[in-house]
């Protein structure tokens, strides 16, 4: 008895996955964290009225969700001022980065991003059988003219870029976007990532009519909504772009209360506001934290700071595991030279004073251990 | 400036949905549905337990659900007397279907089902190219040997049963299912879809081991658990089959709130029993609903009944069209001759009740069309 058939590009496909959780890290470790900064969450918690919404939702959780998303579509609509048939409501951006990559990418087709960028993104990728095609950083920056010129040398069917940044938190303006746009190669498709945008100034928003063709923007209610745990992302394009994604989606996916929380959540814009002014201030003390241990911080439009290490990526990851060994989860860009830095989200004020209690204890471990 | 360039597969992917959902029904009607009896959703709810803790998740929302639904894997597998390595996690047994075709079948590869059965495991199969064989009933039932003959003659992929049956309700004994394995040609996976099966007889569970590389089987918490709006499913299959779903899954899809729900649900049996007592009471109501009106009811083993509705297609059709118009929410089979039926879902008394008034108008109003 041999066991199913799996298609040659699964066969192909490697065990890995984009992400340990934190939770796997805590089951491994056999203890829990003391502060959670290590996959941007918002640790100001969702709105009480998303909290009061879901908790309602549940009572109700018998009945399927709404396949139609109507009800947040509508309300994101009437908050972008577009059409809900530009809206597509997702299982995060992960999901609907997922189901683009399976509209578009047929096995072999080029796909560009830059190297270190969302690794997630790449896992799609990898998952239909497309090409990756990276270009590097600049100065800690995405970089539009690079990732154009290499959109076109290839002919990609999509070009990744995300603004603010993940993983380093830097940002262009939205002039910037619009520029990239106009020189976007005929026949490729830009996504363009703003999970952080709330949290970056206003004129990092670029300005895209509804309906144009070129560009697929993903945001979510993961970071500055607080609702990472209720798996809520949405999509604004053009409307033919948003039907098609009717054709591959897992129609009832939405639960029930993932929908009702979102909703609620959009409507709490003072709680938005609020989340904000926070993360702004835990980013000035990251950045106090990393001065006062003699390290640069890079930065930062998003609810997370890169934090310079002063080495390279081996003393980066030695400082990150000292920090996880001392229950402080934090995570680090993948790539060279982005490497260098670890990237620690934005905390309550206890977990910034765990963080900083245990930071210059890290960094002599780590430090220790390279000259050794 | 064209839009973004669908592959091929997708361009040629008709723009139908597998279900028009009650939400959208009653968006165009303008008004609610009087009794819910559509969608085989639990009427009597989840467990007070799981919806205590999913009120409770909600508050933790921020945080990403556990990517490895390490607990709820863990006390599934306890259950069932099996490894976590045998359970797989997903948005709904729709969510599992749609990732197991991707991992199994390539464009042109056969995968065979029976007419009329479940349109999302066909949508899922059209959405990967996959080329679908199809096989009749047989007496109301699905057919093992039939499916087993086409599966043999087209060396598929995947075979698809579903224990009890859906639209039907009708069930075969475990046995049957053992033999129908034995009988698989080589290469074949059985795809045993059993989300009714908590509503069956104890003898319609096949027993088959846990590592049998020859079946995978869906089990879900939306039918008895009653947490159909929270997106939980899993499939108990093979370690190998199981792994291979981490290579194209959402990692972070499950939501904190369904982990969390569907875990208190698994420890509630007593109110699982309750629910089978009070659809096998429903079951039994309808069926003399039915007859009340010179009607069959086809004996069900899931929590929904179907009714001959003595005529053909057309005219189950019309009772379905005057039942909507009347503001009862029913759905009925998609093929003949399974389609002189329409499918209502186990209801409260009240339900019930309804269904009871309503029936005779609808099936006045029916006929007076079909004669005139």
């Amino acid at each position: 008895m041999t066991g199913p058939r799996f298609t040659p590009l699964v066969a192909s496909l490697p065990a890995t996955v984009p992400f340990v959780g934190p939770e796997a890290m805590q089951r491994d470790r056999g203890r829990p964290f003391r502060a959670r900064l290590g996959a941007n969450e918002s640790v100001f918690g969702p709105s009480p009225r998303a909290v009061a919404a879901m908790a309602r939702a549940a009572a109700e959780a018998w009945m399927y969700g709404d396949s139609d998303n109507h009800d947040l579509r509508a309300a994101l609509a009437d908050h972008h001022g577009v059409a809900p048939g530009n809206i597509a409501v997702g299982e995060g951006i992960d999901g609907l980065l997922g189901n683009l990559v399976r509209l578009v990418v047929a096995p072999g087709d080029p796909v560009v991003t830059s190297a270190g960028a969302y690794p997630t993104f790449n896992y799609h990728v990898a998952g239909f059988g497309g090409r990756l095609v990276t270009v590097p950083f600049r100065g800690d920056h995405e970089d539009p003219e690079a990732l154009v010129a290499a959109a076109a040398e290839t002919a990609a069917k999509l070009v990744y870029l995300s603004n603010p940044d993940n993983p380093m938190g830097t940002w262009h303006g939205g002039t910037v976007i619009e520029a990239m746009l106009a020189r976007l190669p005929e026949g490729t498709l830009l996504v363009l990532d703003e999970a952080y945008l709330e949290f970056a100034p206003a004129e990092a928003e670029a300005r895209i009519a509804a309906d144009d063709p070129r560009v697929i923007r993903m945001r979510t209610f993961s970071k500055a909504h607080g609702l990472a745990g209720a798996r809520v992302g949405y999509a604004i394009a053009a409307p033919r772009l948003v039907a098609a994604f009717d054709k591959v989606r897992n129609h009832f996916g939405m639960t029930r209360m993932s929908q009702a929380g979102a909703l609620a959540a959009l409507q709490d814009q003072s709680w938005l506001a609020d989340v904000r002014r926070k993360v702004a201030a835990a980013r000035e003390r990251l950045g106090r934290i990393a001065a006062d241990n003699g390290l640069l911080a890079v930065p930062s439009a998003a609810n997370f700071v890169a934090i310079d290490c002063g080495g390279d990526g081996d003393l980066a990851a030695a400082v990150l595991r000292e920090l996880v060994v001392r229950d402080i989860f934090v995570r680090m860009p993948g790539v060279a030279p982005l490497d260098r830095c670890i990237r620690v989200s934005a905390g309550t004020d206890a977990d910034l004073d765990a963080f900083a209690e245990v930071l210059p204890q890290a960094l002599a471990a780590a430090r220790e251990l390279a000259g050794s």
